[in-house]
């Protein structure tokens, strides 16, 4: 990235990480590198790296690795240090993550990943669900993202609704699978893959009718009550109740009884998320609640509930749409220039002065004309260059110009200071 | 780092990141996997990691690696987006670099390197050598550092001096080498290798000399007029009167002319920091000015002057002596606790008009009895939590308690965040 979407990239960075901390969550920040052992509990193999040394002739010994994602460093981290942590444990992270491409020689894929979880050491309250709900919500509407839709369900009801189906409690996670494609393949692709699970073709066309009826709400509420979509509509009604609470726009939400979610460690609430404008960039956020963290690692139970933003292709997106401003190639609002070199001390005392009151400035050191250093500050995107020849200097006075504006006024350091604070 | 330590080493680094934004400089992140050409062409061998696939039995191909540093990184960039940057070029890059440790298997060392540089397209002002220096005195203050020493030099002071004491001008990089290891070694091993070098017994003589002199800088003034020394000398005269109108204390300068820093692409004034009370941390930050950044990739000429702060070493060690506060482990103020659960909603607008203001404010929302919410309060280290019992929610008020001077107040939302603003 050049500097100009560096910097909008990494201001959106401090938003979301802004949003994380106001809702009290930590940062956490774990090696990039972990141990191979750690990293085979959970990954596809044949995405992960693995570290060798690279000059030496030796076979790599594959005792390290690149982590692929946030999730398997955070349960390790957790199951280690469980007894000095203090729970429900809100942690942030963002931090870049690795996945190697399969017979591809030489491409590699880094990213970044920007999740939060809240990890409980005993059962976690149901709306920490509608919390997370909020902090997603919060976080798009900060970094002004339109017309997204968050689509909410709730494992349950789907497992629920795939049993009143009549399918078989052995092919319940194969059929979740199976439901997951229905955005990718059609109605014929579905049928048949469902059909090859082995389930009844009874249970076949029921799935098909229910994931081409318009209500589908309405038609689980018609159904006879059965013990998990029961249990699953009511957390579902409570966390949109909550949300409600957190002022989440309804607008926003979308609630799909058939969304699945690939992982299957999910077990209660989930989410995704699609950009209306972009729906080639999938899910951009995504998360849920899941009954144990860190099963490879520890024997204790450590309910949690997670979300993962997809910055790494969100934010550049947005910039590219110019939903996210990207104009100066700077932090620095002040560009100080030196007209006249014998009094450069004199110029860094300006520069220190308006710095000094928290405001981010840069002086000219280039040994260059005026006109080079005004032009250097119109391609970077200053706000303001100061410029003072000798007589104002012995008077005190400097030249501020409003770039954007082309408007040159004669004023003291301290009126400068003045017209700064009001800018902002 | 637990929650704790990690909320004070990312404050840190704010600090810092806060420092290089408000001189002008923008971010850069370039991605942690190079090209193994790109990191084999400056690195020692024995270091660099390289990438291979964990789950395969293919012998590496070895074409990627982890970088090393964030120099050669740097020094790609540039080179490739020469014609798209905006010169003088002023970046700062705070990001983790792994070294592979020969031997230990199983072993690895990866730490956060926190550098600035400022590149020219063609030949850079002397006055950026006195502007990194006031960023480096403003970033220890900042972090409030305790009796630290920047040592500072200019090597073409040492190269000139090492001509006036008669060193052939293929034996002087050798002989810098030897010098620079002035602090590790006694005056027998130095004069063993000063001679090993191949230069006469006189010219050992007088560089062991000039090591042992307390007056160095008074006896350089004496020496003859020669040009290399005389222009080092000026240049480092003019940063210091530079670093004075930047309000550098001069308290914590000291010129040392024997100062080398091994790297020999440092080609102007050189930079070195220890910090005095844990002299066992070595160098906490260093630098200088060098001639060509990228000339292994790269016609072009760039110029430069950059510093490295060595924050993965000493900012641990400032919270372990407690010169930086680690004590609450989240970076909300104020934990909402749930009093009366059929109120939950109306909690979590409490929480939510406190957090719209600006603080930062946690919900309890786990099913605890209240004493275990004001426990967890207390252990995370909130400032203030906030009760609110049946009837006070009736009649909109809550009970505020100041959890280190065990005060509590009753009170409106509105009167607490009036509280909570004067407080910060």
């Amino acid at each position: 990235m050049l500097p100009k979407d560096q910097i909008a990239f990494n201001g959106c960075l401090d938003l979301i990480r802004r949003q994380f901390e106001s809702f009290g969550f930590s940062p956490l920040d774990t090696p990039v590198v972990e141990k191979a052992s750690t990293l085979l509990s959970k990954g596809n193999d044949n995405e992960i790296y693995g570290l060798c040394r690279l000059a030496s002739d030796e076979m790599a010994k594959k005792e390290l690795g690149l982590r692929f994602d946030l999730t398997v460093p955070l349960a390790r981290y957790v199951a280690e240090h469980a007894g000095q942590l203090i729970f429900p444990y809100k942690r942030y992270h963002i931090a870049p993550v690795f996945r190697g491409e399969r017979a591809q020689a030489g491409r590699y894929r880094q990213f970044i990943q920007c999740d939060i979880d809240i990890i409980g050491d005993a059962e976690l309250a149901l709306a920490y669900d509608a919390e997370v709900l909020a902090i997603v919500y919060k976080i798009f509407t900060a970094i002004r993202l339109p017309n997204y839709r968050i689509r909410i369900n709730n494992r349950k009801i789907l497992i629920g609704l795939i049993q009143a189906f009549g399918v078989e409690a052995d092919r319940i996670e194969a059929t979740i699978r199976q439901i997951d494609k229905k955005d990718k393949i059609d109605a014929i692709e579905m049928g048949k893959g469902l059909s090859d699970i082995g389930i009844s073709s009874k249970s076949v066309q029921a799935i098909q009718d229910f994931l081409a009826m318009p209500e589908k709400l309405s038609y689980l509420e018609s159904l006879p009550k059965e013990p998990l979509l029961e249990e699953g509509l009511l957390e579902l009604k409570e966390v949109l109740r909550l949300a409600q609470a957190f002022h989440v726009s309804s607008d926003v939400l979308e609630i799909d009884p058939t969304l699945a979610r690939g992982l299957n460690y999910y077990t209660g609430i989930i989410y995704e998320t699609k950009w209306l404008d972009c729906p080639e960039l999938g899910s951009i956020c995504g998360g849920g609640r899941y009954q144990n963290l860190a099963a490879t690692f520890t024997k204790k139970s450590l309910p949690g509930v997670g979300i993962s933003i997809g910055v790494s292709r969100l934010i550049p997106k947005m910039i590219e749409k110019g939903l996210i401003p990207s104009s100066a190639e700077t932090l620095a609002r002040v560009l100080v220039c030196v007209q006249d070199r014998q009094f450069l001390a004199h110029y860094i005392a300006i520069a220190e002065k308006i710095r000094n009151q928290g405001i981010p400035t840069e002086i000219y050191l280039q040994e260059k004309p005026l006109p080079n250093q005004i032009k250097y500050a119109d391609r970077k995107g200053f706000e303001i260059v100061v410029i003072a020849n000798e007589e104002e200097i012995h008077q005190g006075r400097i030249n501020y110009k409003i770039l954007k504006e082309q408007i040159q006024v004669n004023a003291t350091v301290d009126e400068l200071i003045v017209h700064l604070k009001k800018q902002k």
